[in-house]
């Protein structure tokens, strides 16, 4: 399968264009809105890579064109971009499947806080901004983008998928399962995104307040 | 320590009540509105734990007298009697802890949601309602009270807690720890209990879509 990250040079779109590369043979393609940016992440990416003994190749691509390739489309941008950005590829998703990752979150001298958009999730809000018939999955939410990036480290988390249409969830689904130590979980329809979402700041916190405890995703069990 | 379990007779009261009185040497005191519901509960609570080779006194009061001899004080009523229960009881707290477990959600046709409160929190309301002075606390928003009641079943669960009081935080993730399988995370002030609360119905959810997965509880990792 093919998989584009839009924003896929950074944060966590860089932890899930690594683990894809590294544990699958998926095919990942690196969008950015600067194609240059994408060439030099892709290279950047294939050489740790490579440096772990896989030799496989990233492509690095503006968004559009990476869209338009793709057969999943991870819209692995900060919440503010999300809409522009699903906006800018509407015309090139095809028949892909599009991934909305991203939480809305604010910061008080507190914590953080989940910061529920208008339409009641980020993931309604990709939905939203995309085309009628695109599928739209909302995952990869809970997931520490240091420790997701950083090849080193085991994972034993679980990612909650929602989505309306049942084929693209199970894509999704196996897709996060191709991922070793991530074992993904059905949460049901994009009407139950804003508590997998919720879940982020609540992560953050905990890794703020206890001693040992970084770089947190969950198990439910 | 005196623990008294106001709404002990059922849910999550029940579980906390049978694992504190299996687990620790603390007395577990019921209480319920009508002292023979809570006399009732406390010897059913004898009889299964003696069944088990453990001979403890579980005393069942009425909730004012249970608040009344108790170091800490957990509302284990659901959140819509939550603020009469501890305006009940506010009288008879003394220097005790109150710590509050509810959690406010609505059902519609694709799942539970965080029913948020306009306070901001139910562990806010709980605080709220009770008296000047009175430390409270919130834990124990994220267990699943069908296993936690289940003796035979072993927990592998963390639980986060909230609170304004560094003192009454410590105590109340001691006692929470007092548990066997229990891990108590620090999650900051009230101000970020939402949060936690918010996981519950996240769990029920995946409970839901998952076969094979049910009386979810979460691990931190």
């Amino acid at each position: 399968m093919e998989i584009a990250l839009l924003g896929g040079t950074g944060d966590i779109g860089e932890g899930l264009a690594l683990r894809w590369a590294s544990d699958t043979n998926h095919t990942v393609i690196v969008g950015s809105r600067e194609v240059e940016r994408a060439e030099g992440k892709a290279e950047e990416y294939e050489t740790e890579l490579a440096s772990r003994g896989r030799e496989v190749t990233v492509e690095g691509l503006g968004n559009e064109d990476a869209a338009a390739r793709a057969d999943v489309v991870v819209a692995a941008v900060p919440a503010y971009h999300l809409t522009d950005t699903v906006e800018s590829i509407a015309d090139d998703l095809g028949e892909a499947i599009l991934v909305s990752p991203a939480v809305g979150m604010k910061r008080d001298e507190d914590g953080f806080h989940y910061n529920r958009p208008g339409p009641g999730s980020v993931t309604q809000l990709a939905a939203n901004a995309a085309p009628a018939g695109t599928p739209v999955v909302g995952a990869f939410h809970n997931l520490a983008a240091g420790r997701l990036a950083n090849l080193d480290a085991e994972l034993d988390w679980d990612t909650v998928v929602v989505g309306d249409d049942a084929d693209a969830k199970a894509t999704v689904c196996e897709l996060a399962e191709g991922i070793e130590g991530l074992r993904a979980l059905d949460g049901g329809p994009i009407a139950n995104a804003a508590e997998v979402e919720g879940l982020t700041p609540l992560l953050i916190n905990v890794a703020r307040h206890n001693d040992g405890l970084h770089d947190l995703g969950v198990r439910f069990q």
